[in-house]
């Protein structure tokens, strides 16, 4: 070897090691929240956005980034709070963005600096967490590359992020006044689906006062150009309101790859279920007829939903014209009461053999959690073993951290129901059913078990889906089951050997979930139905875990409640 | 005298000044803030109410007592700051609930204690100082008696409150999202008008998925019902967010009494104008054919409205029948454009010769401010003095009294128009008009003048009437005039014998308004146009007086902005 050739080659080298260590970097993100018209369906509507985005700006980053978001609440007269789905927040559990647990709201013409390290690759999201905030359009997508120099378990081409939602015409306030109403006024399914905030409703069911205009570009159709031969990895996310979905691309097989932010055992599907919260890696091949464009779409299921037309979006063979329809019929969903390939999926996502994390194989604690809808105080809500969950108006980690008491009923919320003695197949008359803003506190380093327990509604023969949503962890997903969890024969059906880990999983109608989880991350952590109405109706809980072992809270987090007094002069 | 009838004298004497010992009474209200749906109109939407009521619950009490509001926020993502219009707040400046000015907003979940004490007889209000909160239906009364063994100039036999409105069927968001839109984006004129929160808008008009229900109670007509030959004090005030109105009963005359807290030199009007945030109490004697009801109406004027129809109530003769309608056709209301009976009425308010509160003679400061529309980096905007007035996050009241620099524009804010080189009557063009929080400082106890000075809009041939209100203050009304105020001439003809004294008084198309007060009360005082779009668009002001003698601020109006650190814990 040449000393010329040597000489290069030590440049390189000397380079790669410069940029390695320069790799952990900041990531600022300066964002504006305000209320904007949109027409993501052809109908015009008050969007909250973010730079006037909705979908919001996607955070890129890389894995061991800091990101850095000043976030400043241009709205009149309404606060804000902005969660990062997925992002453990380890070390800063302040910035965990929800409002009540972790910090107090931003108030309008206030700016606010979230700031955390993305110590994993994946597909993440952000949205609101205030209120029923995130149904007005206020999310996005993070998407966190690994570290230079690692490597992914799979290959592709291309990389593309695409979140689904589905959408409301009347505002977030209506719904909320309806939910908290007597007699409780449900406002019925979702107008419209959106595929990375592009929908399509029928405007001439639209009456005169109202603008949909099925013209707008606002509501062509999200149009996905793929390359004749190339592997796309589609990052297919979900953030509705309410809707469990199946994502499907025509003609088209997807491999999955990712959930939540870790690799899966490769697995071929025709469609993704996928509900609100989860994010999913999928792998397409445009290897296909190459001369017409196709279908990608979304449907609702789980719900007897006979309102809601399927969301559509064109998978664009270039050269073809992006605007060309596919020459075909989009294909139809599965049926929506058919529970069992949901199930099926579900049990199928498994860790990749060479990313396997091995869960501890006992737990030191199981928390059993009845999920039911009840009548309290004639207020229609949702329970977990009976107790229905209330915000607070001061947030859980300030109240831990600082000591203040008064903010929340001491009294642990419930470990146990006597699933013995419960009919999970009937209305329930669970006239007991309580509301309470009491907390779950797990001894530190420990390992959790929860049971997801699902049950009858308050209407006969219905039962729904839920995903739960943990924040500050991932969770191993151990097991779905049908029935009424059995105690003593259902643990030793768990998959100890090779589970995902994930941070939202659903129980299915009438089934049971098992969760396990470490209580490692110092924190008050939510753990709640990723279905905005339900978590607004008291379908969630609380987790604290070493509260003692968080830092000093920054003041910004503080100023509402009784942290009145606390939060620093700015 | 015998010895018991003495002995019974005592006692009645003795029981009377027990009676006036207690007599500054605390008068406690317990209110809850929170949105549901209503029909004031007959067209339902949502609204703010207090304890469900819109307007709220009206305040009662006697000159001299003490009035407690605790005030709970029960919106879910939406703060709120409630204003007691006409309350001059002495020694209690931090509870003139002006969001920005002198307080923090109220949280969600949060509750407030107002604490003031009303030290004057008189017809004032309450409504929302937040945003454009106050159009969604948050307002009331005030009534304060004369104290006990205290008498008016004038006799009655029934009390009665009125509160005129203007409705539209839009959400204040979409409003606001208008208003501050390039290009600007005008609502329009309002759906109807209300009488105590009544109206009737035509459903017919209403297309399908709106709910408007004509045959709802809330919609029924105000009614009025009166006995034949006794004498009515009607408490008739404006709250609308737009319109400047003109009042009057079928029939009947009405005896100016009171306006703003001050009684009124007696005088006969057959109809009564009114500008947002003015009180009157006028006198009506049902001396009229008590065989039938009559109208009451209100109509717009100063604006070329075509859109909002006449509010109707009915004047009830008893035992006629209250929903009886009456058997005429509705007075038509005065020509929209005719300004001169306007300024007339304006002019012939002077103070009742038993209460003169004679003004300083001279003054020790003069503020000259014109009025006019412009636009300002695309946005249309209101100025003073080619100022556009922003409010800042932090309150002026705490930023002042705490020494928190960087809160507004310390450049005093201007005094003074080149009046001579401008010209009323001409679109303005005024290109160098700019945006700024800064503020008038006033020294302490001085005698300060402002002339409110009207001009064209940015429409030709188009000057509109723009009540303005100062907070904390009553001012004695000098004089109205028409044309371009002339500094060395008009200032002779200000009437400086009987002025009324007011806390809300317009200014005519192309007219001017002279005003005096003395700045006597310490604190942080807005002076505004009580449109509620146009102090949106920065029509407004705030002088601040004496702050180093204002006592220590509550930590409860604290922990906004700057202020952050403030607030003290609860």
């Amino acid at each position: 070897m040449g000393v010329m050739r040597f000489l290069a080659l030590f440049i390189l080298l000397f380079s790669v090691l410069i940029f390695q260590a320069a790799e952990a970097r900041i990531r600022r993100y300066k964002w504006e929240v305000k209320y904007e018209y949109k027409s993501p369906d052809c109908f015009q509507k008050m969007v909250i956005t973010i730079n006037g985005q909705s979908p919001g700006p996607t955070i890129l980053a890389e894995e061991g980034d800091t990101v850095i978001v000043e976030l400043t609440n241009g709205l009149l007269t309404e606060n804000v709070a902005i969660h990062w789905h997925g992002i453990r927040q380890i070390g800063t559990p302040w910035f965990d963005g929800t409002e009540g647990v972790t910090q107090c709201p931003i108030l309008p013409g206030e700016t606010f600096t979230y700031e955390y390290k993305v110590d994993r690759p994946g597909t993440y999201l952000y949205h609101a967490h205030y209120g029923m905030q995130r149904e007005a359009g206020l999310y996005g997508s993070i998407r966190v590359s690994v570290a230079r120099g690692k490597t992914e378990p799979f290959s592709y081409d291309y990389d593309r992020s695409i979140i689904l939602s589905d959408w409301y015409h009347n505002t977030t306030y209506e719904q909320v006044l309806g939910l908290s109403s007597i007699p409780f006024d449900w406002i019925g399914e979702p107008q419209s689906l959106l595929i990375q905030g592009k929908g399509r409703y029928n405007c001439s069911l639209v009456s005169s006062p109202y603008v949909c205009n099925a013209t707008s570009p606002q509501c062509s159709p999200y149009v996905l150009t793929v390359v004749p031969g190339k592997t796309y990895r589609l990052r297919v996310s979900s953030l509705t309101s309410l809707s469990a979905l199946s994502f499907q691309i025509e003609g088209h097989n997807m491999t999955v790859v990712e959930a939540d932010g870790h690799f899966v055992e490769p697995f071929v599907i025709k469609n993704l279920f996928i509900y609100s919260g989860e994010t999913y890696s999928v792998l397409v091949k445009a290897d296909q007829d190459p001369s017409r464009n196709y279908w990608v779409t979304t449907n609702v299921v789980s719900r007897n939903n006979t309102v809601t037309p399927p969301g559509l979006a064109i998978f664009n063979y270039y050269p073809n014209h992006p605007k060309k329809s596919p020459p075909t019929v989009p294909p139809a969903g599965p049926l929506w009461n058919d529970v069992e390939p949901r199930i099926n999926q579900s049990r199928a996502i498994k860790a990749h053999h060479d990313y396997v994390v091995p869960p501890p194989l006992t737990s030191d604690r199981v928390i059993l959690m009845l999920n039911t809808q009840n009548e309290i105080n004639g207020y229609r809500r949702w329970s977990v073993n009976n107790v229905s969950f209330n915000l607070p108006h001061t947030p859980y980690l300030i109240a831990l951290k600082e000591n203040i008491s008064g903010v929340f009923d001491p009294t642990p919320a419930p470990d146990y129901f006597d699933l013995e003695n419960y009919d999970i197949y009937t209305k329930p008359n669970n006239s007991n059913a309580t509301s309470s803003n009491s907390i779950y506190r797990l001894k530190f380093n420990t390992t959790v078990d929860i049971i997801l327990q699902n049950a009858n509604t308050m209407v006969v023969n219905n039962s729904e889906t839920h995903p739960w949503h943990l924040h500050g962890h991932d969770f191993w997903v151990l097991g779905y089951g049908e029935g009424t969890f059995n105690m003593s024969s259902d643990p030793r059906k768990y998959n100890l050997i090779n589970p995902i880990m994930k941070n939202t999983a659903p129980v299915h109608p009438y089934g049971w979930t098992a969760l396990r989880f470490r209580s490692n991350n110092p924190g008050a952590w939510a753990f709640h139905c990723h279905i905005e109405s339900h978590f607004y109706m008291g379908m969630g809980v609380v987790f604290e875990e070493g509260v003692e072992r968080v830092g000093k809270l920054p003041s910004s987090i503080m100023g509402c409640g009784k942290s009145k007094g606390l939060g620093g002069r700015p």
